[in-house]
């Protein structure tokens, strides 16, 4: 080893003895006579010091030499400081220097190695290896790499068993785009990389793994939105032999065990709602809870007076902005404006100001008397001093752009506290989903999903409202309005699976096609199963209070799915091509 | 949950409870007014029984219409058996069964859900799902999953970090061939699914994550030979500022912790070799210590006595086999065959019994003296009652092929048992290996791994024998001839890995385009580091006697790439095509 100890591990207990340190040189404080260096390493910082009085000339003028970043191993006696600092855990001691040996040179880094000072993104992804050094970063890849040890020891002591799936799979066109991998061997066939192990977890209920986990990375060929990254990591589960209750039970206790084990914090139990419920309460299936500002349907008591435009309304939504009575003319218009945005698309917000002397006042006075308003803020249950927000339009539009304008108000008002931590979990979700371009259902979570037993009669149905209003054995884990968590019982019945296909329009050829080995398997055995995938990146991000999953990876890809730091993807030799029998269409 | 208790849990003590159990039909026997149905899990099996005198006739209807693999759910009482059976943990009690559910039909297995009948490869594969609930092949995959978690706790606890390293990278030519993944985002790009983790661990060792690991799928697009798979695993580690018996030591200790808690078994020190030694005394660099037959070089021994063969020949190496000199002429005839086959290419063999009776009998008696003879078998150390082999020709070729006749020797000899392990360090490695088709030298290990400090000089010699005689600081575990791990120190000076890849062919050029970012890395401050990986697939195998990986595989492909279950690779839609911007070449 190149050393005796860590740049973490000595204390004043240890004045006097003879160590050895290596690390980097963090920083470098030059007095004339009197050098110190912060020798750097991933456990912590522990200070040189070269001193004229006692320092050779020729190790003093070896220690000028050190630049930021330099690789050193330096040897000497721990001694006590003369200035002692709290601020990390070896600030009572330093190291007298008696030998100092350069492993290795640096240039000067393009940023700083500090917690702010990053150099901006592309500089940051270029050089990765740099980045990775800022403490601020560093931690959050430990901090992943301690929750996928506690996530392991958890489902293990639960009886999980982890089991690694293939990677080189089978493309299937439904769901996201898959990435294709040509088979040399095989001309003309391709491999797919998986969006999800699905199939096989079900593959090894089916062949009686009982409890199945996996921390696996997963792949979708997706135009990348903000944090989407085209591999991604998922905690995959599957039992055998389980109703839904079981599965809450169980991922609700991973959840507050890892909250509890690696932050050290105690979740009371989960809160769960329906999809419905949700929708209609805050206009999202992954509403965040550690605000209120629910919604209030507004509809009938707004229609009737003569408002064309909440007249002709499906629904007329509202919110109540706590203490926002006094927003300005200007606030208003700005907020009118961020409504109105093409991401959010409202055509137009009216306000409703509870001022805190009672009196009232809105962008509506002309069409409603202050007893009309005084009702829309009492269902509200407006206090004076608040205002309430109304959106209108078709039910789901508005729902959602309200939702947005929830969350941006809960934002400004400091309401989305990054330490507070509101779990939920979503039930009853619909089993399709309907697609107006491809003028078919989809299935909203997967094709795999169990519909709700009281609900399969209507699996015959002609009548696309019948069929939309199905309910699936499938729900979600939200986290502070993020979805951390998803998953269902599956269907484990042949004739149920090709009835579902169908549905989703597959011929029978095709599911045969597709997943033939799947509807076999439920031929020979297969026992009732559902699971949930985790989403792991995310749950590393929103454990910590942050929005950017790209943090919590150690070498992310930008929005163009480019690896900035090995420059990947990139071309490859005609002879790679040709092996594979591909050409390049111009 | 649809059970109470798992079908390995219920014993004597819990006579007289009512439970609930859920499992598949394993075995059924109608004796009439009597059936006993075993229900199996992943736990194990628990008795059901059904007894004309008190189960009610609809419910011996049920149990009598269940077939084998028939998924159920019985509810009953536990009762003491009358016929006891120490086979099972559950032999002395069964459950008198008074609710039985069948939860899903099975149609009659390709093959009995037994050990010893698994139906052929071709049937195992395609009903993988199957196969899988044969308690031996579920073991392995068990047994391979706890494996899994030993790992993770040793490298943990010695601090060692477990990071996720991309799996969409980029191809180099370097190496095996590269599966590549066409990127639809950078049209005319390819990413390439990584071989190893090699580059990204050594930016986190640049990083300063100082002790990396992670248990993670490489892939290689090789034609498969017996027992490979295009994706396999890796337990894949690296550390920093350590040399290479730090190494050695942390990894000897995985090792031996893996043994110890996984099989129960106590390995002593492992003895170290280096490659020269290796090649010398077994003919390999991965030698089977199970059992011994070392080689003896027979060369000037057996060399001016007018026997042409062995005079032109640059070696002439013996084996002694103990207890062989019985050997009938019909038996060394067909061991001649063997060393003659195209796999071995020996041109002949010539042996020389050592009877019981102190007589020598050998192929070669008219060139050679008993006298002459009796020195070749003293030299080798042979007793009355052994037998040498013997084979000459240019020394490397000799080598390999005696070292196959030592093993086919050992394992003829049962010298190889199963549960014998003879662990072994080789070291010092050849840096470069010459390719007389490329005409070019190729890194042994990789081009990452650095010369021994004493060779460096060698590098600028353009003497091809000088450059053959350079050692590397790397390494390979072998445990009973088999590689489970290697790994070497890598060069963290960028002028030194430059070198390295000119004496690798690269010009500067192609070196900066494929490893910019690593040999950029070394500019900002890259700690001395090395690593090691271990074929994790393998290690799972050998420490199971088995030969095969495959069974230790939860879904493997076949030796054409294939996954029989799924049907993968397969054809892709044109439009996947169009949208990567690639067409297939007829």
């Amino acid at each position: 080893m190149y050393r005796t100890h860590t740049c973490n591990q000595l204390r004043l207990a240890d004045a006097g003895k003879t160590v050895t340190l290596a690390g980097w040189a963090a920083t470098i404080r030059d007095k004339g006579g009197l050098l110190w260096i912060d020798l750097r390493d991933r456990y912590g910082i522990t200070q040189l010091v070269f001193d004229e009085n006692y320092t050779a000339p020729e190790l003093f003028a070896v220690a000028r030499s050190v630049g930021r970043e330099f690789v050193l191993q330096a040897s000497g006696t721990v001694i006590e400081r003369a200035a002692k600092t709290t601020k990390i855990p070896t600030g009572e001691i330093e190291i007298k220097v008696s030998e100092l040996k350069i492993l290795n040179k640096a240039k000067t880094p393009p940023f700083t190695i500090q917690d702010d000072t990053d150099g901006g993104d592309e500089l940051r992804m270029k050089y990765r290896y740099l980045d990775l050094r800022r403490n601020a970063v560093q931690q959050n890849i430990l901090f992943r790499s301690k929750l996928a040890i506690e996530t392991r020891k958890y489902l293990s002591e639960q009886g999980f068993a982890e089991i690694e799936t293939p990677f080189l799979i089978k493309s299937t066109p439904e769901g996201a785009r898959d990435f294709v991998v040509p088979s040399r061997m095989n001309p003309g066939q391709f491999y797919a990389l998986p969006q999800s192990p699905q199939t096989f977890k079900q593959i090894l209920m089916v062949a009686g793994f009982d409890r199945y986990f996996q921390i696996v990375k997963c792949f979708r060929d997706e135009d990348l939105r903000a944090d989407r990254q085209p591999e991604f990591t998922q905690i995959d589960c599957e039992m055998a032999f389980v109703h839904q209750e079981d599965i809450l039970n169980t991922f609700e206790g991973l959840t507050k065990y890892l909250f509890q084990s690696v932050l050290g914090l105690d979740l009371p139990d989960f809160p769960r709602m329906t999809y419905d419920e949700a929708m209609r309460r805050f206009g999202s299936d992954k509403p965040d809870l550690r605000f209120g500002m629910e919604f209030t349907d507004l509809t009938a008591a707004a229609q009737g007076k003569g408002f064309q435009v909440f007249d002709s309304a499906e629904s007329v939504l509202g919110i109540c902005a706590p203490g926002c009575a006094e927003y300005s003319r200007k606030q208003i218009d700005e907020l009118t404006e961020w409504v109105k945005r093409p991401q959010i698309g409202a055509r137009g917000l009216v306000y409703v100001k509870y001022d805190a002397d009672g009196s009232i006042k809105s962008s509506v006075d002309k069409f409603y008397s202050a007893d009309d308003l005084k009702t829309w803020l009492d269902e509200c249950g407006a206090q004076p001093g608040d205002m309430l927000l109304l959106l209108c339009g078709e039910t789901e539009k508005t729902r959602k752009q309200l939702s947005e304008l929830r969350l941006e108000m809960g934002a400004r008002l400091n309401l989305r506290q990054p330490g507070d931590f509101k779990p939920l979990w979503v039930l009853d979700f619909p089993l399709l989903e309907w697609d107006e371009d491809a003028n078919r259902f989809f299935a909203m979570h997967h094709p795999f999903t169990s519909p709700k037993q009281a609900d399969i009669p209507k699996m015959d149905s002609d009548d696309q409202a019948t069929l939309k209003s199905m309910r699936a054995d499938a729900y979600d884990l939200v986290l502070n309005g993020v979805e951390i968590g998803g998953g269902s019982i599956r269907i484990h019945d042949r004739d149920l699976q090709s009835r579902n296909f169908r549905l989703l329009g597959f011929t029978p050829e095709q599911a045969e096609a597709q997943f033939g080995f799947l509807l076999g398997a439920f031929e020979y055995g297969a026992p009732p199963h559902g699971g949930i995938a985790f989403g792991f990146d995310r749950l590393a991000a929103v454990m910590n209070g942050a929005n950017s999953i790209r943090d919590f990876i150690a070498f992310p890809k930008n929005n163009m799915g480019r690896d900035m730091m090995i420059d990947a993807p990139s071309a490859v030799d005609q002879g790679q091509l040709d092996e594979l029998g591909l050409k390049m269409v111009e």
